[in-house]
């Protein structure tokens, strides 16, 4: 695992020294908690979802998020501008498909910035995924019931979009198409608060701002968020304050560290 | 108390054990410490108020929870087609009423909510209640200056609206328009954070959508918010470590310990 | 520094005694953590913007503040329409002009408000406070690249706007175009958390609605949060707890305490 303590090293020293600002158009719900999350690992976050101002804020971004978690119908005019303009400038963009299983709206508009051809890494759970290939079940609301397979998943989100697809689970699973990593760490807590899932959001724009390559990006954010995770448990005493001690360790994230603990496979 | 011991116990192991979906069109203040609250109690939470999704969202859930908080004219549109679809389909819905006395906007959708004969709980503090019932006076902004007889105002409001309704104070009171629980719990710290009251509400949702008897889903939220906020207040050092004690003992709440806590009376 | 004293003291007590209600338009990031922050040092917050409420919401206020960290269209307009109402009632209006060196939206917006001559409070850091007079340069995203000279920006804000200026850096400075105050407290970890500028505003609409005198009330505000966060620094593994302990500090905020931390100038 030396070269994935090299590629994670350099990862977090970027984000560091170089401060990306990453331009979120997300949910109400957790934008607080994603923009604590990209300040605790040294990015600089921006929201804004503003039609008329997206012309002149995406071109300034580093990366650009996209979490459907409350979309409306003046969001998604946000989403397809600031996505379309992302694409053409080189500007690496996430997609955060929550709970695309749940409505059509939502399905839709992620399709539709899909097939802008600009999202450099897609991040669902598995009920996510299975909507965007059509495929039947898997979940209500924003959750996902559904755990089996999510390389397969993975694999064919990645071939079928032509990007890299991070599929989460109780292991993650992330391909570029031919290349797959598992991931295995975390811990149920994260599912204890709100916003674990956008928040590796948000950590994957900010490594895809600064990697060269997204599939190592969407790598160092899960594991990042999963290793800190596991260091908050352990002097947590609650879903109260292991988000509190979330933070803390996000703000200590250190590559070797990472490396070490990172148990999964890379095939 | 042994009855009360078997429902509460009875409540909180269903939540965990169902997961109730729990929409929310709620405000963006506190969206996130109620999707935090809902998931420390084991309820799953969902955020969703584009009118355009509202069809194939509102069916999904298990309760609905409407809060005024940041009403919008859209937002005001997604609660009535919600609230419409929740009623016809069986749905048990709150009506958190926010700020009824200080915005027309307000009180004509919270009464045109409850014209739908679809709301199963309402709760407010005492000024919001006043302003549904027509009478003079009580509060500025979003907080209550009244304190009085909430009993009064709760078995008017049950009376009124042909629901359960909750009127928090010092002394919370429920009412079905026949029964009457007074709840004497919980602690001034309450309301040196944002959300307390929207937070209960979500208790609520995850409460109605379990329990057989609606009264005793609002008693049973009242008593887990206010029982754990005691014991945050005994361990916290201010409002911020406040609220995060507040979150990790809403993840330890146990029937039994409420109903042994419980301060209040029953007729 | 004993008028400082006096002064300090009478404005927390003043808060804490009158529970100014601070009527907040504001960014959906950090709503939840302006509205703690108010609660914290005895305020009481309402936010509310949606257009057709403002002649109702904005009269009942004791300060309005306004923020653009998220603006939108209809914002804009409930933005126009309470600070003129609030403007005509002699209510103090903060304005936090979030981002408008990256927007023309913003820009103009701020714009539109100063030119209603109703702003009492004008906070903003450099890059901000550079676009308000037409300097080149400065900032990308909503943080400032710029730290030189607040000073010199606070009195040229002052003077071409007829107010309160504050101007936030590694040194705030405050001018009203004659009076100049420097404060050098605070910490970077307040950087290293989202919403803390917000908060900072929130805390000096509660001061002007109970002040005199608006410079005051600025560098109350600015002193409050900073000194707050010099005491949660020492106590912190993170921002995670910083934050839970910066709304600790807040709470117990006290006016000789205050001005025996101070750091800084007043000319």
């Amino acid at each position: 695992m030396d070269s994935l303590r090299a590629v994670f090293t350099d990862i977090g020293k970027a984000i560091r020294s170089r401060r990306p600002l990453v331009h979120h158009i997300t949910n109400y719900v957790t934008a607080g908690f994603c923009a604590d999350a990209a300040l605790a690992i040294g990015a600089s976050p921006m929201m804004a979802d503003e039609p008329a101002e997206m012309a002149e804020i995406a071109p300034q971004a580093d990366a650009l998020v996209c979490n459907l978690g409350t979309i409306h119908l003046a969001q998604r005019d946000a989403l397809l501008a600031a996505a379309s303009l992302a694409g053409r400038r080189g500007i690496p963009v996430i997609l955060d498909p929550v709970g695309v299983m749940s409505s059509s709206l939502r399905l839709e508009t992620a399709k539709a910035i899909l097939a802008l051809s600009c999202v450099t890494i897609l991040k669902g759970n598995a009920a996510e995924s299975r909507a965007l290939l059509s495929l039947d079940g898997g979940g209500r609301g924003v959750d996902s019931a559904s755990e089996e397979h999510p390389e397969v998943l993975a694999r064919a989100l990645a071939a079928r979009y032509h990007c890299v697809a991070a599929v989460t689970g109780a292991v993650d699973a992330v391909s570029d198409g031919t290349r797959l990593a598992r991931a295995a760490n975390g811990t149920p807590y994260l599912s204890r608060i709100t916003g674990s899932g956008c928040m590796t959001g948000s950590l994957m724009g900010a490594a895809a701002a600064v990697a060269e390559d997204p599939f190592y990006a969407a790598l160092w954010a899960l594991t990042c968020m999963n290793v800190s995770a596991e260091e908050a448990e352990r002097i947590s005493r609650g879903p109260g304050t292991f988000r509190a001690c979330l933070m803390d360790a996000l703000g200590r994230h250190d590559g070797s560290l990472l490396a070490d603990r990172f148990r999964g496979s890379l095939e």
